[in-house]
């Protein structure tokens, strides 16, 4: 975490997160920049530890990205190595060469294969990895005693103002598994791929196709469904580990199927709104309800039109109801959408209606909802069933100072 | 114009023009909002002057926009209303009475057909147009004084800080043609249509279905390759009058129509120019060159990814030279690009090369244009031939400002 920073005013306290059975955390001090924290993550897996992963859909991914993508069709894990203060991202052979030499190094401590080992960076592009620093602080980590979710949330964080974490349970098979979660990032956050870097751990077993399937779904109504600023980072990995520790069992049947995805969709949903939660210059939490549209994906895309919107996120910091912004918004997504059906809420006031502004609507909820931290806006389109809901953050001059001074 | 803001430090002066055979300028006050200064905006053209115009793309346009698609393909205009303070988008039923309104009363004083009168509005979404106000408006201008353009420039505006106009001046069929246009805005400024409100007129003799096609291709590369936050206003409109008065040909040959449409192409360039340079809270004139693309049509796309991220937008107002964010605004424009072909160029420096920051290369120079008002960034994907370029301004705490506290 960077301590120069203000807390976030939406900042939630780390909750209490008990150890995943067969996951252990340690963090070192790689000195990627001249900090003096632990910025290198060292998380070891049993064997048998089922993977599964999100990346970012940039054109121009991390070597990390790569790295992982290719490894993730394996399904198998033994370690995760996270790196803060350096993305290593855009820095050609060198990059690609730190990674490889940062999964040899774990996989010979370890004895596993260097595909075992999952690697994210984060932080400045065009910097390669300095290798030397990383085996040093891999060497660390390993000689270190076990260290807690709260350090390995405090260690991957770059910008971050609070560290975050979430955990939840769910019954598979009689048996209860934990489900826990770390994850950084404050700006540079878009779908598709919103997070910059989380990482979900639980003792359930499950078979990585399956995982892959269900951290798909999941992502798709959290990470995918929230914004800061629009844009996407070259690194954003969510990788998911499922040690089998806490139940082994040969597959899960349907019900434990399903109740593990409804936690693991969970678990994301917490994580991404912790993440919109320290929105670089946050001072708002915004929920954008989109309903009466054409689709699903149609509605998603109206969301994030007016998520995205410089001048919707302005009007919420200024706690001014200015709903005609979010017609304005609904209006430049090029989806479907017809000016005289279209209905707008702010809180639980409609405020417009069939085209126009509701004669006489009551003002005073409205200002009294935007002058909250958690504003919710409704759009309806009156053309469909397609519904989405999307979290964004407003824009403040915090946004502007942490960026025009902060170089990533 | 808001006396109230700040003149923005890109601005530049007013220029000379000289009046446009047949086009009669006249302002008035109709009090829209409770300022004291000229809000509406007459102008008469003669019997047979050709109109051409391009309006938003928003799926929820203001009955204005109706109205001019409307009329446009008629091809024939007499009148212009100009309503300031007021975009009566987003009012039903009245804010279309009251288009048709101010069409009927203009065209019952000139004797005219009300499709005769285009009319655009900008301002607050979402309060109906009083038609009292502009009735009584038009018929003060109608009986004031004729204005000049600097009066039209001024009467149209509303956050911006500046008054823009241009001129320039072709040869067709051997007579000198004037082209002449005014423009306003500063903010909800996107492709495609990025202008609120653009005019231009010309004493040329031109068909309607060429000026419609000529004004396509030169918004084409003017007002649609240029964005300040992109948010497209419901409102955007740009028309092009020409009277014929200074040039009585029956129609214009092959040279005169190249001449023309390169005059007419650069006029639209240099109004584009400056709605960008009056941008909320710009500091910086940012000009975004992408070559070695697939297509042109993928090169400004890959431009406008590039203009509108608030991380490159940050970068420049901070002067920071800061080309991976460069690096993550062409890897998330969905775009064809290959991370290890890319080359980033500030200036005239080359900063990064191959998918790698360029070894060594002198930072000096880099400062120093940084550390100007109008900045260069040129990309170079390296697969194709399609180029484009697109401009932008930087996002500085004056847009935060100028947004979070004005109600639109």
């Amino acid at each position: 975490m960077d301590r120069t920073m203000e807390r976030s005013p939406l900042a939630t306290p780390f909750p209490e997160i008990p150890a995943v059975a067969g996951v252990r955390i340690a963090v070192a001090r790689a000195h990627y920049k001249t900090w003096d924290r632990c910025d290198l993550t060292l998380v070891t897996v049993p064997e048998g530890t089922a993977v599964a992963g999100v990346t970012t859909r940039s054109r121009c991914p991390s070597p990390e990205v790569e790295w992982c993508r290719a490894a993730l069709p394996l399904g198998r894990a033994r370690a995760l190595v996270v790196n803060a203060g350096n993305s290593n991202a855009f820095t050609g052979n060198r990059g690609r060469a730190a990674v490889e030499a940062i999964a040899a190094r774990v996989a010979g401590r370890l004895g596993c294969e260097p595909s075992d080992v999952f690697v994210a960076s984060t932080g400045v592009i065009g910097v390669p990895l300095p290798i030397d620093k990383a085996e040093a602080g891999i060497d660390a980590a390993l000689d270190a005693p076990e260290a807690g979710w709260r350090d390995m949330a405090d260690a991957i964080s770059t910008t971050d103002t609070f560290a975050k974490g979430a955990v939840t349970r769910a019954v598979v098979g009689g048996r209860m598994v934990s489900l826990t979660g770390v994850i950084k990032g404050s700006g540079m956050i878009a779908p598709d791929m919103a997070t910059m870097l989380g990482f979900v751990f639980t003792d359930a077993a499950i078979e990585p196709a399956l995982l892959q399937a269900m951290l798909e779904r999941a992502n798709a109504k959290s990470f995918s469904a929230i914004t800061v600023d629009g844009d996407t980072s070259t690194s954003d990995t969510v990788l998911a580990f499922a040690t089998g520790v806490g139940s082994r069992l040969a597959s899960m049947d349907d019900d434990g199927a399903d109740a593990f995805e409804a936690a693991l969709t969970d678990l994301c949903l917490q994580l991404a709104h912790l993440v919109v939660r320290d929105g670089e210059g946050a001072s708002k939490f915004i929920e954008i309800s989109v309903t009466g549209a054409e689709s699903d994906e149609s509605a998603r895309r109206i969301g994030l039109s007016i998520a995205n919107s410089p001048l919707v996120k302005t009007a919420i910091a200024g706690e001014d109801a200015n709903w005609g912004r979010v017609v304005m918004a609904v209006g430049k997504a090029g989806e479907p959408a017809e000016r005289d059906k279209l209905a707008i809420r702010f809180g639980a006031t409609q405020v417009a209606e069939g085209g126009l502004a509701v004669a006489g609507y009551d003002e005073a909820p409205v200002a009294a909802h935007l002058k909250g931290q958690d504003i919710e806006i409704g759009v309806d389109l009156g053309l469909g069933d397609g519904r989405a809901t999307v979290w964004t953050c407003d824009l403040t001059h915090g946004y502007i100072s942490i960026n025009a001074d902060y170089r990533s």
